[in-house]
């Protein structure tokens, strides 16, 4: 395997002088303990909760190339206001990448780990930009056969995110919900959940080509906050749908409120008398991303019954506990080319991950771009 | 009693032309059914959260006076922006003052309700701001000898908002509190309440003044928000408080972002390894108040990990049910000249209520400036 002995894998290092470095460095393949195994990476996704690690604030429009063609060395410099927050990570060579899918190509000794030689396997727990992976046993999701690693790929983020999702509204209470940057990856994941478990989901796009992504996929309620219509709209579609809860990618700006301000509205369309307060109605906006990276403004037109807060994947499946979060796993191989199928624009090798025109597309977080590594495509790969 | 068969009760109505008016009406005081008792009201504070019905968002530079000395009317602009929001109370005239406290003066039939005659109860519920109430005899919560109605007249909405605070504190697995605008009767209350439980309270105040007051009766941690060295002198005081949950009446602004920074970067001084999404501790704010009607401003400088959310005291009640509840009441009883004592600027008639002046001090909401109504203070009053 590669040179028999060392693996590429991917480091971002912020150092004190300001500077964020982004580098492959050849790391010696551990031998597999007893119940591990080794897993050459095929398919690795760059998702939103990646680039937070990997970029992180660096101001990419300084960037330069230095290295070799084998192993670039990207450099750029982290605005100073920037800096307090990276306190914690200073001068230390971090590795990447959440999750992904690759196939075992050595194994312990333990017949767990021998029965996986030459599976297809899925993995999440950091350090997946490399081209290979030591883990443990019990931390490898095998697929099914005739799956590749890049079907495999996505397979936690983004889905058990969406079923998150729908799990955190059944379990507080309400009945529908709203999702903004509707027509990502896991925006179009969650349509299909919705359509295939009877939730209504009301959409919230940014223009109409992704109103259109999500038409061509069944999408029934979508709209449009670039509309001049958009608080008619967006009330109109909570009052048919009675949906009290939302998850925003956005984060930034005045979305939250709006929601907020909205979902007030259309319960009051049926309100039989005056509240001082408003409506006694709990109404939720759960930030999970931060596209816009500007304040939250909350104007606060929707009474005293409200609340908006941060939701992360992992305190989730730490709430659920480890037998609810296998029973979302087990959902999502058994449906992962149907309801959880990921689409990407291009698979990179790690080099190309490092080229400074791709990084510029990826950092964007544009819905409808997403990348996907491969990080034996290519380069020193076997 | 009063004219024998009438008393005077204040009034709100907001007319679909634009205008608040403000009246005193002559009502008649209902024969009480078997099970009631009518109480000669004594005393009724004006409470930040009576404002909202009292005077809701009308222009009082605008005020006109109009009506008889006894039965002054004042009618003001209301802007036509805040109008929507009215919508729901639009030419209907309604009663005002949440809680009071007063002296039974006629009784029903049953025994329960001869018993109370005479006695000094206090009283919640709405209509308040009147000559005499009719209530249930279950609505009544009969005072210890010795207590006048001006010491009971605050006996629910402040005791049992700050005990609320203290509560859901315990209850959402917190060890300590923030405050805001706490040099309020409210906070000093709360202040009692976390020196005599052993709680740790952080006290944010927005002037020396207000500090010098708290400072006076014991409170250990008091920040001042308008001084420059405050996210500091917060985040220390939350470092050895602990404080991971905070009870905003300000509402507006920066405030409860920069608390939520704070208490991000006290739990970080002692934080062990870089996460890129900030500690796992969930931050808490509940904005009960609305000092400051500006949109709420939240920079996210405090990770994944936070919720902002409105709290009001009659959700929280519903939620603990009546068993708690009853304790809580309990407490405030027998601590109601110590903890829960309550201090007036002013002591008003209903007709001084309604005096221009008078309701310019009120309606600004300040800190130290609390107004009492005394419905049988001179007037057309027995």
């Amino acid at each position: 395997m590669s040179d028999g002995e060392n693996g590429l894998q991917l480091r971002s290092l912020v150092k004190k002088s300001g500077e964020l470095e982004l580098s492959l460095v050849k790391v010696p393949i551990p031998e597999p303990g007893p119940d591990e195994v080794v897993v050459r990476v095929e398919a690795t996704p760059i998702n939103p909760s990646d680039l937070g690690l990997l970029i992180g604030p660096a101001d990419m429009s300084t960037a330069k190339v230095t290295g070799t063609k084998e192993q670039p060395v990207i450099t750029a410099k982290v605005p100073e206001a920037a800096m307090g927050a990276m306190a914690a990570r200073l001068d230390e060579s971090m590795p990447v990448g959440n999750e992904g899918a690759g196939v075992v190509v050595s194994t312990g000794s333990s017949d767990d780990a021998k029965a996986l030689m030459g599976e297809t396997v899925a993995m999440i727990g950091g350090a997946m930009y490399a081209q290979y992976r030591v883990l443990r046993v019990n931390e490898c999701l095998p697929l099914p056969d005739g799956t590749t690693p890049a079907e495999g790929a996505s397979c936690f983020v983004n889905p058990l995110t969406a079923l998150g999702m729908t799990e955190t509204m059944r379990r507080e209470g309400h009945k529908a919900l709203v999702h903004t940057a509707a027509a990502s990856n896991l925006g179009q994941m969650l349509n299909r959940i919705c359509l295939k478990d009877g939730i209504p989901l009301v959409n919230i796009v940014r223009n109409k080509e992704q109103a259109g992504i999500l038409r061509e996929i069944g999408a029934k309620h979508i709209v449009d906050s670039t509309a001049p219509s958009f608080m008619d709209d967006l009330t109109n579609a909570l009052a048919e749908t009675g949906a009290t809860i939302a998850f925003d990618a956005i984060g930034g700006g005045r979305l939250a409120g709006q929601i907020l301000t909205a979902m007030e509205a259309a319960i009051n369309k049926t309100a039989k008398a005056y509240n001082r307060y408003g409506s006694s109605v709990h109404k939720q906006v759960y930030v999970y991303g931060s596209l816009d990276p500007r304040p939250i403004e909350l104007n606060r037109g929707f009474g005293m019954a409200w609340g908006v807060g941060g939701w992360l994947l992992f305190p989730f499946l730490m709430k659920i506990g480890p037998v609810e979060g296998q029973k979302l796993r087990q959902r999502v191989v058994a449906e992962l080319k149907t309801t959880f199928a990921s689409h990407y624009t291009k698979v990179v090798s790690l080099q190309e991950a490092l080229q400074v025109d791709n990084i510029a597309v990826y950092n964007k977080r544009s819905t409808g771009e997403k990348f996907l590594i491969n990080p034996n495509k290519g380069g020193s790969g076997d």
